[in-house]
């Protein structure tokens, strides 16, 4: 890849005299090995690609590789009540620069969703510390991003700005394996959900958040440039449809007796396809997930159930596409005489970024002399909660083809790298007083 | 329902002297005990409708159920060495009638499908051994005839022909539930499926094979008949067609440079329901299964399995379907820069029927009274099999709504004690010395 030959090359031409210039080819080695060894069991739970997910051995396994790392940079390490790992190298009453990501992955996904970035933090609490810079940080690996073990995005960061509570996670909040609670399931992690509203602390006292994260699309590769500072991030809803049709006998039901769920849904994909394309301005939809009952060969299906994902960077638009696929769920159903539901799983408005830290970011990033742009996330991430309490923004690497959420997933270790020199310039900014207003 | 009146008023004023007429009430009676028995833990699996397949104890069970019954009426019980109910009055030396159907049931299936057939054999067993007409006979319960365990229909009567042996059970047939093969299950449930060329034997020394099943259909009931006939069996293809895209973040990856392999199967499915309107008499096509992988909400689905059940009364025309239908997934895969890979599961040609069977059933459904047609058989049935051995035929009872295959699915028990004189009387007919002529 072309862009990644840049980390090495001396492109800090434009760099202010008080610029701290990393070994970046010692810190992208460390970050392919932290990378390389949390790729293999026992780190990921599958044979295809990582998947880890709250809760699992897998999953806590990697917690500890990180408590580790960070312990002996001289963080003090705990677990909140509901999981998210919160590391501080100054007293929690005084005010630090939050850094981080997640370390859960999907269920056969990549290496670097997420766990980049804690490892980018990481890296920059060990400059802090071997440099004797001693910039007061705080590193955060928020629980259960990827809605791969509970079905809810964005659970560690949502339950730090309230926008979920303890009911939810008794209740409503449930396994995908087990189907048990997310509460049973982190007591017996050893946690203390009970407490779940004590999860705000992780965003008190931090003046500023920053993100570093792989990309997940291919607008970068394309255009050939090295970072995208991230100044807003698209609003999503996801959500279920569920058809309600008859099952009946596969061969002694003729076609035109039949009200066959999965026909209808299959109608319904393709008109939620056609929904996004024609409200254009970056909205995308996706199915995900189809289940259909009773689900044989030789069964008309009498039930499907469809995932729905839909995003757009304009939240009324994301609500007109919404609104139209479930009047068209609806018509598309009445039409062969069966019936369509929808149940909104969550719904998240899109969120603009901090101006004085994406600037912060901008100016550390010119300072490199690497081609970069002002971008929109398509994707969603903890940053787009704890912006609504914390001046945030988000710092993104190329990764290879756009491809995430797959085995394929790839970023340069060496790009990550820059991105750590920029990550740590931007602190050094943010923690100077008034650095971040 | 109209039709199940008839069973208890004297309508069998056409018939011949020699016309032995039973107690309908009692057997009625009877059936309805036995239905419901089986339909209730431990006979069941499943909490919504009865769940019942090849070596689940709930099938076991129900095998135990049914032998004791046997037993009772001087049968010798075994099972064959792969699994196949077999009962006898007399030697197996001998030439006897064949009577039965099976027991095991689709997923979250209805009481009938299957059972009402070997409950009404045994009901036919009763009346020789009580009645004192020492009629010659074979009962038969056919193992995994739904495919619900192992993937596979009409397992047991296609081992009976040797369309299916003894390498297949070690490897292609394998548990739906944990991918263990059926020699080995078969194994496990004290079975001998070494032995699987032996099963063989089930159809020696038959003069006749007669199977009475629930319609399936609303033929029937809409036409007010009470009985079918059945002169031929639909063939079927059962197979898979497996979508390869590539898997992607769902938020972050722009419609159009998606490779959703979802999206292919929806466009495959409505042509597919094209493909079997346009081919029309009585021709049927069915996805009943849907696995997207990775399956989850916020991931583009990279891959996509799609079962089909295709039929049709002419072989030519599922063979016209399924070449269209493979061409068809081939032109949607490539022009979104997918795959689609067809493998194919099954292959059944239809089945003629003996006319020497159909007709001896004929004179005895006449001698009822009862209204009544001569029809072919869009389900597929253990008897397409036999058939191509024995001199064989069956005979449908209607079904409520046409519904099968679901927790809803009824027939009148009355119905079915009709079905027992008729059963008994034709078997009278063809127990006579060349009766099955």
């Amino acid at each position: 890849m072309q862009t990644s030959q840049l980390a090495s090359s001396p492109v800090a031409s434009r760099a202010a005299p008080a610029w701290k210039r990393i070994d970046r080819d010692a810190c992208a080695r460390r970050i392919a090995r932290a990378i390389k060894k949390l790729s293999a069991p026992p780190f990921t739970s599958g044979s295809a690609g990582v998947t880890r997910y709250a809760f699992t051995e897998a999953y806590m396994l990697a917690l500890g590789y990180l408590s580790d790392q960070l312990n002996d940079l001289g963080f003090a390490v705990k677990l909140d009540p509901v999981g998210n790992l919160i590391a501080r190298n100054c007293p929690s009453s005084s005010a630090a620069v939050g850094l981080g990501s997640h370390c859960d992955s999907v269920r056969g996904g990549g290496s670097y969703d997420g766990t980049l970035g804690v490892l980018a933090a990481i890296e920059v609490a060990r400059l802090s510390y071997e440099q004797g810079y001693d910039l007061p940080l705080q590193v955060i690996s928020w629980v259960e991003e990827e809605a791969s073990g509970f079905g809810e995005m964005l659970l560690g960061s949502r339950l730090a700005t309230g926008w979920i509570d303890e009911r939810a996670l008794r209740t409503k909040v449930r396994s995908l394996d087990d189907g048990q609670s997310f509460f049973d399931h982190a007591r017996e992690a050893g946690l203390e959900p009970e407490r779940a509203s004590e999860a705000s602390s992780a965003i008190e006292n931090l003046t500023a958040w920053i993100e570093l994260h792989i990309e997940q699309g291919r607008v970068l590769e394309d255009a050939g440039e090295q970072f995208g500072v991230v100044e807003a991030i698209a609003g999503y809803v996801h959500a279920d449809i569920e058809i309600h049709g008859q099952p009946d006998h596969a061969g002694a039901t003729p076609m035109g007796l039949r009200r066959d769920a999965a026909i209808v849904a299959a109608q319904f994909m393709l008109e939620l396809e056609r929904l996004a394309i024609e409200a254009a301005g970056g909205s995308v939809a996706t199915v995900g997930e189809i289940t259909l009952d009773p689900g044989a060969i030789n069964i008309i299906p009498g039930r499907a159930r469809l995932s729905l994902d839909v995003r757009a960077p304009i939240d009324t638009t994301v609500s007109s596409i919404i609104e139209k696929a479930t009047t068209t769920a609806d018509e598309l159903a009445l039409s062969r005489g069966l019936q369509a539901i929808y149940r909104e799983r969550q719904r998240m408005p899109s969120a603009a970024l901090a101006p004085t830290v994406v600037k912060a970011i901008e100016r550390s990033v010119e300072a490199t002399g690497a081609p970069w742009r002002r971008m929109m996330s398509g994707a969603a991430h903890d940053t787009m909660c704890i912006a609504s309490h914390v001046p945030s923004a988000m710092l993104f690497v190329p990764c290879r083809h756009g491809i995430s959420h797959s085995p394929r997933e790839y970023a340069s270790p060496a790009d990550a790298a820059l991105g750590v020199e920029v990550l740590l310039n931007t602190v050094m900014e943010l923690s100077k007083p008034g650095g971040s207003r």
